[in-house]
């Protein structure tokens, strides 16, 4: 595609232009095992670049990528083929905080983890925290409505962003959103791009809403039995609606070996592990409180006594380096990423069993359980045979207990054909129309999300879907 | 348009149809001054029937309100002349309640009333408690992404609506939204229908979901003194993020007269009022947290002690009959309706106070401080022109402050002529391509909120616009 460009991308730019191999490489996947081949990386210097960037684009036919720390998990910023890379990174400044509103405008490069230090001197915190938190972006962050363990609290990202600038593919600039606390001014636009994978528009600016950060925050590890069955135990926690309680996650005993064999165990123990957090506003409350969860977990059998985790992001740094830790541990492998109504989580836990042991592939789980959120990952080439089977069994299970397809990380290229069967046609044909409207050229990030050709785009490069070695 | 019609409606629906006086007069108008003059009322008695009606209604031009309590107060559910406004209040039932996983599944018919008096026993409540909350409905709530006191806390109805049933405008049907508590699948389009006021679907169905109905709610009421400099009050609460503050609510000296001389006064004395609810899960607790906001306010120079008003519904109860004890007092007037970011509310109330003394017209203020919501009364014609002047002058000078035109009422006839002011050009391109999708034919609810002709339909009749007597 990019070969028929008559103006070079050079001239229609202010911002740097990359073409070099090191470059085209370091973008050319995400943490899935899929991998484009981008024809140049552009770092624009502003809006009005962007602005320019996405004229030369559908004037060139040209796809164009957004991209922050690339740690999306089904190839959501992995590149067309001849696509142009736009590398955000370099926006990563808070250009503005509000600490009695509590809320921050931001370049969307800047990262999840920056943006904490930069606004926890001031006693706030961004309530979303992926696994991802040390490295992802904020615009990655609201670009796939990334959640994380905190979520059963707080949301996920969708809930915390309250103004976006952007740039559409039409090429024309918004901003959305609105600084009042409060509005009531027809259908919710701001949401739309929350979510849309770069697929809509290019973000600019982002306007988050920031949490009063906790005074004492309580990580509780507690030793758990089989997979089957916790489902219950996160669900009654949930239902008790217990005061504080912030975070509802299981680990299992296979993922916690491996992430004990790299020196960050979760507990003492050889265990699958249920992690809660508490939290306080004084460290007497907040031990109370976590009595409260206790007394729960007794009345669901869990009688083992709960290991405290004093830091609590700590904690949360270990459960995030699950994945990198199987990474290291079993390399590519399936990834899924699923959730059901809370109170069927064990049917679903259940039936990926079941399906692991019918495939001879072993089954490494963690997840959200407190919202029924579950990530099972299957020690298998993701680019097999079984890899698919796998992957639809997953989703299938899910959409049959009342669920959904993706949980947290998004759609990108691997669910995609999976999006029509969870939302109906009616619902696909009005995310077409607003994809029409928004990129009529379908030249953002082509071949992701929408289940249609298209939402593919005019140009429709087809994924390339080859392995990384 | 209705004169139009080829086949009668009574043939293309199984649901009552009526078209005498009485039944057409009480849908004619909502709690704004606007009135409409509709050619039929119909009960729909199932989804297949909505269905059959909105086919109908595009063959045969004729434009569609669907219809709830009728207490919109910008026009919202005032019917074009000629429409057929889609009585729902009959859709009221529970159709399915998930105590452990907190939401309900209901009629968009029922009341919010009759859903919290539903939920209550099982220790639930649906947060958005609008001043209407008496006798509007959830499909209402939902039309509007209404809010009220408990926003302060809980946001706005968007936050608390999981899933909806509807047809589209187009004829077909859809489920938005997940059972799930989770989920990343793209631009949320649930969020598009909630607050659209029954411009591009008829919501057959909502999933709402539920909070833990506090232990113990004390309610407090505050005597403060003028209006300009409680703004600060209300923002340093707001900025000191109390736990357990829930509410944050003014009603100005000449409203809270009004309510006396009614019989039903906020506090003991002649007095502006703060209205603040503060939660516990225990009666101690509460009164601790209750201390630390009598705190923060004497912080704030407000020393006067607070009189707990021990029934905090009753308490929302009275502020929400301010709207009604001023139409009694007053006739119809400008009822106004817009918010700012919290930190610059006393700018908004001393320029509301300038333009009221400047056109010689008396002024009432109440409103959510605490998220710098605001509802100016007028005392003047609502038709006139110095109600469109101080109209025009209260929308202006909350948008100069970086607010908007709509806190919590939405848009109907009367604040369409501002919206693109707020939104900019590429805002509403984005709308009305939805717009577009989802009512082709431009029969749903006609003349509302789209500040464009398309977004008004195709048989765009005009705002009648006429005083009731």
């Amino acid at each position: 595609v990019g070969g028929t460009a008559r103006t070079p991308l050079e001239q229609a730019v202010r911002g740097e232009v990359r073409r070099d191999r090191p470059t085209l490489e370091g973008v050319s996947g995400d943490a899935s095992h899929l991998t484009g081949r981008p024809s140049a990386v552009v770092r624009p210097v502003d809006d009005d670049d962007i602005v320019a960037l996405v004229r030369w684009a559908r004037t060139e036919s040209v796809p164009l990528v957004p991209r922050g720390a690339g740690t999306s998990l089904d190839g959501e910023s992995v590149p067309a083929d001849g696509a142009v890379v736009v590398d955000l990174t370099g926006w990563n400044r808070v250009l503005e905080l509000a600490t009695d509103e509590r809320w921050a405008r931001v370049g969307p490069g800047i990262g999840n983890f920056a943006l904490q230090e930069a606004v926890r001197p001031h006693g706030l915190f961004f309530p979303p925290n992926p696994g991802s938190w040390h490295r992802s972006t904020v615009g990655g962050n609201v670009a796939t409505n990334a959640s994380g363990p905190r979520s059963f609290r707080y949301g996920a990202a969708r809930s915390w962003v309250r103004a976006l600038a952007v740039v559409f593919g039409n090429g024309a600039r918004a901003r959305l959103g609105t600084r009042s606390a409060k509005r009531s001014l027809g259908p919710d636009l701001l949401s739309l791009v929350v979510g849309s994978e770069g697929t809509l528009a290019i973000v600019t600016e982002v306007t988050v809403r920031l949490a009063p950060l906790p005074a004492v925050r309580r990580g509780l590890v507690v030793p758990v039995g089989a997979t089957v069955g916790t489902g219950a135990i996160a669900a009654r926690l949930a239902g008790a609606a217990l005061e504080g309680l912030s975070a509802v996650e299981y680990v299992d005993r296979a993922t916690s070996r491996a992430l004990a064999d790299e020196g960050a165990p979760l507990g003492p123990a050889d265990s699958a592990w249920l992690l809660l957090e508490v939290e306080g506003p004084t460290a007497a409350e907040a031990e109370r409180r976590a009595a409260r969860v206790v007394a729960e977990l007794a009345a669901s059998g869990v009688t083992a006594p709960p290991q405290p985790f004093d830091d609590a992001d700590e904690m949360w740094t270990r459960r995030g380096e699950s994945g990198s830790a199987l990474d290291r541990r079993l390399g590519p492998r399936v990834r899924e990423d699923v959730a059901v109504p809370v109170g069927r989580t064990d049917e679903l836990l259940a039936e990926l069993e079941r399906a692991a042991a019918e495939e001879r592939v072993p089954l490494y789980v963690y997840g959200h359980l407190g919202e029924g959120s579950v990530h099972p990952n299957f020690a298998v080439d993701p680019a097999s045979p079984v890899a698919a089977r796998l992957r639809e069994r997953t989703v299938r299970a899910a959409l049959a207990l009342g669920g959904t397809i993706s949980g947290e990380h998004g759609i990108g290229r691997l669910k995609r054909p999976f999006v029509e069967e969870e939302l109906g046609p009616a619902a696909v044909g009005l995310l077409d129309a607003v994809k029409r409207w928004c990129d009529p050229d379908g030249i953002l990030n082509p071949g992701k999300l929408y289940p249609t050709p298209r939402g593919g785009g005019r140009s429709a490069p087809s994924p390339s879907g080859a392995a990384t070695p």
